[in-house]
């Protein structure tokens, strides 16, 4: 059973929409509206434990997943969901041992998950030109325990990708299409490309240029998640949800053959 | 640079309706409706590589990616597409070292993407009452390179769950709710339930299973994929599309308060 | 040319969240935030014609259509949206010379869009048990000009529904399934039966009760609605949009046979 | 109560999938692979009654309703569901005494839907430029009893349309946007324009001519419809559904201001 040391993050959970990221230090309290927590309380006690504060309410210390720290990046510069994220780890095959490429970093949350998904042999290099999203990314990248895993990389990605004979490369930036032709020679044979894009102007530039490369497998696709209320003669999807995030666009390197490009 | 060995599994792609899952052998050829491919062929070759059929036709020949390997089983036992599995990666929090239960194995799709997720540290122990879907499963993930991190278990998991203070535990069968007390117990504090069904009733019964335990952080989503048409002046989203795979039902274990349950 | 007359309602737009739906007097003045509106300078101009308030900021004086009017009324008591209605309005098959009965009137939305299409030689019958809200829908209902075509019923029509032979009757209460038996005596054979739900369980009781009488072709739909932006470089469907109004139920009675209930 | 007269439209109904529209004559037997039905033995009998087939197959004898007619028309044609025709109706607010523009006619689907709305003291001016289509959609429109208020119209609607000061103008065509401008003219001021387009390049080319005349309230939707199975234990969302037919865009004409063009 592991149990909560010092210098843990924990999420201190209250309900859905009220969850607080923390490092447990042994004299620290965190104040909340519904009063403070003991932080130092929580030390050697299992993950998953209810504790209470000052004024009586209940939370709970949960072991951070790495959607919790998705959830906590500053959303200006994130417009990936969940929903996106997950798609894109099954679509792009990152496994332990994968090299991925992404641009931009943003504040990291697909760099997160991405790094999760390689570890412990793997390496996310990630690109991206503002210094200020990229220190951001660093912090985020090193609180989560992934640091080993991730090269933040500061630069243009339209300019210059270093890396060769990667297994994978994801875009999400605002001109996609100009990357493609690097990202092509920086992909192995059958590595996947794959972008995400909030405008269907963004999507038609990037298939237009992929179709200029030996890409196979080009698809785009949408994803739309709902929510579901489900209680007693209440159960009904939710009357609010998140209509459009972007679309995710993906392809496949293949090597050239006589013949010309391929083409679908 | 990767290269075709003896052996490998090879993908021959021709286009997105007509892909082969193939052995690579020295003299073995291949034959399809477009000529045949000399397999042997392709032996020292770089995966991504074009080859020709005795007709004439071009095709690739990929590297299987797990999402080829989870296309190719038998969707007679398998209604989770891969929107849905991609989406239980990120939200199951699956990573090398995670050690996750699942039931029924069916034809092993899942398992395959959860062994690709843990390895090379952690274990999928999957349980199937159906000795038939058993040997399937035992097949796809042998063949997907997997079988290390698969521990496939015969048997009725509405009855018992061996494993103990596991990360995550996903359900694909019929009767979920019957499983919930057992997985709660099966969780380690923090750890994370989900459960994948076609029907609301099953969902209704689930998630009220669910509430009489102390899990929070409840959540029952719909994903819908879209999948687009982009091309000059015919860009829109495709006439058929599948319309409902299943509902995904969420919630994370915490440890009993003495306060009672836990509510949200 | 159709002109603005003294005692028309003009609709006063300034943007797609500013309406206004005023009554044109003389010598009225209309308050915005952006100025004042003389009412009287629109007597005798066309509808569609721009007007100047007196801080100078332009607005449209449009004649109010049925759709203007729905989204006028008090949504507390009304969750159909256009969407929904649209659908009735063809589902049904209203037009004129229909008689429809409906429950309950609520603000009168739908009330008026069905007396629109049943004019000028039908009738709805509308079936309201909270007076309060039949004193707002008579409002509304005469203020749109429609007030011939609608009997407002004060009542409880899960005990009665006085109308013989009628066309359609079209249900939008909490207990859709209470009214199934009176719903199949009032309606003539062929007529169509029609009930908007918010939750799953409603509709699952309003579809069995439906399965006890002879009606067929009963179907459930949904209905999606998507905004989409459409702007150089910047098209896409909004961020946000509302995921659920509720299930649309309809079923056509048939006459009994000797053998028994109808069952599709 | 409404008897069944020889010359009549009668719908036999067996089961969602299988519907027969057939004209009632004393001698005519219709043949189906459940038997045949003496059509005969319908005139006299109330709307809505059973009848059995040779086979002793039960069929009911229904009055075709608009959407019947509708999804009986030539699907070739004819894109547009009843989901989006339902959608128009509402929208473009026909009613009794609304004089619409229609192009291009098709098979006249959306001309019945209109007819039946406009009636009986309206009229729908549908043009079609191909001859075929319209004898097509001519038959349907007399067999549906709706001839006298249609004006079928055989002309290119982007050369030239007759009508003035019309109430609304609906849009079922390939170049949409090169009918604007027209449009705009024909128009009554606060009239409503409305195009269906199954492509968002047609959309984006329609709204920017749109955005070149003085409309506002212009806005561009998708419906999308989900049928849903109603069955004890087996209540879900269809597995294949319709997942687009076209976006709608909508707009409203307003007179010239002094100050240019309207701009929301």
């Amino acid at each position: 059973m592991s149990a909560i040391a010092e210098g843990d993050d924990v999420l201190l959970y209250l309900d859905k929409k009220r969850t607080y990221m923390v490092r447990v230090e042994a004299e620290k309290q965190f104040h909340t509206h519904k009063g403070f927590v003991e932080l130092g309380d929580l030390i050697g006690r299992p993950f998953g434990s209810p504790v209470v504060s000052s004024l009586g309410v209940e939370f709970y210390a949960l072991r951070p997943l790495v959607r919790d720290r998705i959830l906590k990046t500053d959303r200006r510069t994130q417009v990936l969901y969940p929903k996106d994220i997950g798609y894109l780890l099954l679509q792009l095959d990152v496994g332990s041992g994968s090299r991925v490429v992404e641009a931009g970093t943003g504040s990291g949350a697909l760099t997160m998950a991405l790094a999760n998904a390689v570890r412990p042999d793997g390496m996310v290099y990630t690109y991206e030109i503002n210094p200020k999203f990229q220190r951001v990314a660093a912090g985020n990248v090193e609180r989560a325990g992934l640091a080993e895993y991730v090269e933040l990389k500061e630069g243009d990605v339209t300019g210059e990708i270093d890396e060769e004979e990667v297994d994978a490369v994801v875009l999400d930036m605002a001109t996609p299409w100009a990357v493609v032709p690097l990202a092509y020679e920086a992909l192995a044979g059958g590595g996947v490309f794959a972008s995400f894009s909030p405008t269907i102007e963004q999507v038609i530039k990037t298939v237009s240029a992929i179709r200029e490369h030996p890409f196979i497998d080009v698809e785009t696709v949408e994803l739309i998640l709902r929510n579901i209320t489900v209680a007693e003669n209440k159960t009904r999807p939710q009357t609010l949800m998140i209509g459009h995030s972007g679309y995710l666009t993906m392809a496949r390197k293949v090597l050239e053959s006589l013949a010309g490009h391929a083409s679908t």
